[in-house]
């Protein structure tokens, strides 16, 4: 096992490994996958063993730089063609997050910056670029806590959805940096979370990394935010999100824009937490932002000791939902608290 | 195996005996419960064998009778003394919906008007009772399906959440009787069911029982409500519910209000379907239910091959919620398509 050094996606330069916790076998077993190949790294994203909007952004980037380093290519041409087939074979493993091309971007960028000079020296930018996207990505999520945590300052307990917390970041994670941060400056803030269905990330994840921090975490399903509302039970929401529009459309886990509703039906501040990176400039709104659609079985049959539905019942199984922009009390981002107006 | 007539809840009278379909088995079983003493029959309502409002109602109706039957008392005080012990009994088993002790109050009024009499024509008057409650429901809740049609005339697809259909009443279901009927008048309306967590009543029962209707069913996570909403997929929502207080605050199955909230905000009518015995006259506002708290492990273990939740987190698991009455389009009942200020 490598060390992971505390972080959910690590660079094993050493090995030239992309290092990740297998997320798909939290909270029963910690495995952590140790991957060099394009199918791998590829099947890693889109089977969701690394996953979380930042995470999956650095996971690229390593994933690029180390399949860089293996290549036994000697002409430029046929090293830039691989880079290239590489870079949109990964891109193509998850729709959503935009910090996927975004980062894929930025490993591009440093191709081109870079590609008169030698293979090794090309392979080393690669390496050094996806170490600064690492590195940026505890820095952000750190100052996102920063801004976030004095909104917290008269809440007792906050309600999230899905898991934005360390394990969808390298490290502080986005929606929970503000959490983590109070408690380092010695405020807890203890945390309701949904269980999400279908895949219970809340339940499996961001209940396992709380209560690994020490921080009070009750879980709870889906269906009981509205209940946990009612009997204000909760402050704030906070949430993390896959891809923000220019107006502030929203996309992120299904059921954001549901809690999103109901907190503005109850009354309660919703926060979304996201690197300034997760802006799609290039969209004008949420009805651009594509919505990936997912196997059914995860619904009727994932997880379960014997099928929960019966056969040949249709399912629709989106991964995620668009909250609108009206519902979002403010974006809490590495450059401060912000409106759409202001980004 | 017992004939069950297509009913969820039947009186074998030739052998003293209540039947049931066993819910929890469904859908990958169908087991047949005949059940004849004071603690097979509160299990089978505190464990969900049987649910839905009102079928635990005349479950217990029936399960008295079976129990008065049963009796070998020959004094007229303790026979008294068993059947108010088997009553008291039978309410504990469920706090929330007021359909059980409502049920439970027929016979009682049965057995006073006739303690008079000799015992086994005590024990025919109860029986009588019995059915004439099992006969009831079945009407009763025809007429909710004669009333709630017309309002579905320009639904091309309804939501609803829990199981408020034939598996929890005798024959017709509540909320899904209006969707039965218009079928019969030929208006095919395709339905979405949340798969309502902890429990899955949604995905293992209302799937099961529509699929085996011929009706057209999607089965959707309680989070992709909102989902389903927002793109206009359904037009309306109809759901059953275990209470209804004086000033139309109604308890139902945790998360209605979630759902109920959501509809307000985009636009869509949402329906209580219920008989007016449900209408508890004797409270005042929905503050005044008492919610049912489960255990935790429904969230966390239940179903599940392994554990989904790291040990020891907290778990909060309310089995209903309160719809506030401005949530609520209208009440359909027996006796119409009510607003509270008609009850």
């Amino acid at each position: 096992m490598y060390d992971m050094h505390g972080e959910t996606v690590h660079f094993d330069t050493e090995n030239n490994r992309l290092c990740l916790i297998d997320q798909t076998k939290l909270p029963n077993e910690t495995v952590i996958l140790s991957l060099h190949t394009a199918e791998e790294i590829y099947t890693a994203i889109a089977r969701l063993q690394v996953r979380g909007a930042p995470a999956i952004g650095v996971a690229a980037a390593i994933g690029l730089a180390v399949l860089a380093n293996e290549s036994a290519a000697e002409a430029s041409a046929e090293f830039e063609a691989e880079f290239r087939k590489n870079a949109a074979y990964l891109i193509s493993a998850r729709p959503t997050a935009v910090n996927l091309p975004w980062a894929v971007g930025e490993m591009q960028k440093a191709f081109s910056e870079n590609r008169h000079k030698s293979l090794p020296e090309i392979k080393a930018a690669l390496t050094r670029c996806a170490l600064g996207l690492h590195a940026a990505d505890i820095d952000v999520c750190r100052r996102i806590g920063e801004y976030g945590a004095p909104l917290l300052k008269n809440c007792r307990a906050v309600l999230t959805h899905c898991n934005a917390g360390r394990l969808a970041a390298v490290k502080y994670g986005t929606a929970l940096a503000p959490v983590y941060i109070a408690k380092a400056q010695g405020h807890a803030v203890s945390v309701y979370a949904d269980e999400t269905r279908p895949l219970l990330q809340g339940a499996r994840l961001t209940a396992y990394e709380l209560q690994a921090a020490g921080i009070e975490v009750t879980a709870i399903c889906d269906n009981m935010a509205s209940y946990v509302m009612q009997n204000k039970l909760v402050d704030a929401v906070l949430v993390g999100c896959d891809r923000v529009a220019r107006n502030g459309d929203t996309a992120n886990k299904i059921g954001t824009s549901g809690v999103a509703a109901l907190a503005k039906y109850y009354g309660i501040p919703f926060y979304v937490c996201a690197p300034y990176s997760t802006i799609d400039f290039s969209i004008s709104s949420g009805a651009e932002i594509p919505i990936e659609q997912r196997d059914g079985a995860e619904i009727g049959e994932m997880w379960y000791q014997i099928p929960m539905l019966p056969k040949g019942v249709r399912t629709l199984n989106p991964a995620f939902d668009v909250t609108d922009r009206s519902l979002i009390t403010a974006f809490i981002t590495e450059k401060g608290v912000l409106q759409p107006s202001e980004f």
